[in-house]
């Protein structure tokens, strides 16, 4: 069967997260729905990361299998009209080899957690950032990110019920950059990883948010990641503050495709305006 | 009675507007109600825009009077208490002079209209831009907006119902700003001026968007204002990209009170990327 792989974009707000769930919305149950209405009978479609309730994406990637060869912009072009009014939207679609795995081919998964500090309640940016009502200390945040970078033993911050065989994963990125906001100060946390545990962003973020505030030292992030217990990490920071950015692979899947023109490097939104690195430098 | 002064952001979806009106749910009426849980009958709030149905806000200034003083602080927090559940938050407030008007006092108001090039459908940005399919060439429509510059019979972009006195206005600011996203390539349009007519950005921006799609010449905008006539205009752009983000007074009315921290300059979120000017030029 020929197979394409999807670039998909989609508010979590509305849905039981990623992955098929019965008597309950999911992304991959409204994307197989819209494929049904192409052909009938198609296999699962896989994805490189199954996100959870609430989380937002704007770089999964998915593979599918169809029994006809399209036009990658046709094939595009119908999903986004079946997918409507879901708030699901195909952003490229190319044709992929026939040992293409969306989820196994994974090089890397990146995701970007929003988080915005103000007293006022969120308005243009409800449903969409973690709202904290006091300040947090950016610079600190990043210090004890840089603590979880390279290869550990995760358990503090995966979920009890997380069923990875080996909570030992190696975190390439954890950087914290700050937004100018009309009304308010927001933080962007970057994680970059071959595969994540289930709940690592954010428990990650969850922990930063109490170095930021001051509760926790920066150290105290390599204590609680030492401690290999999840009773040791902070919060676990909501859903909704979560977006899904951007999938590697060894070849980009998109080279022979249509791709929605957009950022070269799989990002969310604007540019960088002030990136504090783990040494506290600002570039 | 002690006079203050509020700056406010609005999600204009749910609402017909800023200004009270039978039956329909509007900004003025909803924040009329939550002054009315601090003290009955207060006189009406005057706002600085009467924002059309559907129009969003980051900068909104209105004028209110209580009976008793507030501290500024107390009375947002006890505002944006009273304002929940509607997308409606203060995100400043000051005690203001007795003669104090926030439309009255006003020098300028500014506005920013998000427009989105992309095939796909808006997901994260839906409800908050205007998606247009094809591409657009923003140079030219800064060449377009360059002859809008100054002081001008705006008839050919004011709408048929306004009820100004005089159709010149003097436009301080018309740039085109490019903004790379994830999936598409967006522009947001600026705009300064003392007052505006009734549809005049939305009838500016989709009279732009005319000359961005190829359909229109830059020129062909001087002669659309030359022209003093309504039906001269391009399409008006629809009311969900447009965000008011400031109003300027001859003095800060909030430098005596409660902000929320934020940029220093209103705008809208992040930072310039590209900017045309009306020279062409990139800076």
């Amino acid at each position: 069967m020929p197979r394409y792989a999807l670039r998909i974009e989609y508010d979590g707000a509305p849905f039981a997260g990623w992955q098929c769930q019965a008597d309950q919305p999911s992304v991959q149950g409204t994307l197989e729905a819209a494929l049904a209405r192409l052909e009938p009978d198609l296999p699962a479609v896989v994805a490189a990361g199954r996100t959870d309730a609430g989380v937002h994406a704007t770089g999964q990637v998915a593979s599918i299998a169809l029994t006809r060869a399209w036009e990658p912009f046709r094939l595009a072009e119908a999903l986004n009209y079946h997918l409507k009014p879901a708030p699901v939207a195909i952003t490229a679609c190319a044709p992929v080899a026939e040992d293409f795995s969306a989820r196994f081919s994974a090089d890397w998964r990146s995701y970007t957690y929003r988080l915005i500090c103000r007293r006022a309640p969120l308005v243009l940016d409800r449903g969409h950032a973690w709202a904290v009502r006091g300040d947090l200390d950016g610079a600190a945040m990043a210090q004890g990110a840089g603590h979880l970078i390279g290869r550990h033993d995760f358990t503090t911050f995966r979920a009890v019920h997380c069923q990875a065989a080996s909570p030992v994963k190696t975190l390439d990125r954890c950087t914290v950059q700050e937004v100018a906001l009309p009304a308010g100060r927001e933080f962007r946390f970057h994680l970059r990883a071959r595969s994540f545990l289930h709940n690592q962003v954010r428990s990650i973020v969850g922990t930063l948010e109490r170095v930021g505030a001051g509760a926790w030292q920066p150290a105290d992030v390599a204590r609680a990641l030492a401690a290999r217990d999840r009773a040791a990490c902070g919060t676990v920071a909501p859903a909704c503050g979560l977006v899904m950015t951007g999938v590697g692979y060894p070849e980009d899947p998109f080279r022979d495709g249509w791709v929605e023109d957009g950022d070269a490097a799989p990002g969310l939104r604007p540019p960088p305006e002030h990136f504090w690195t783990d040494e506290g430098a600002s570039v």
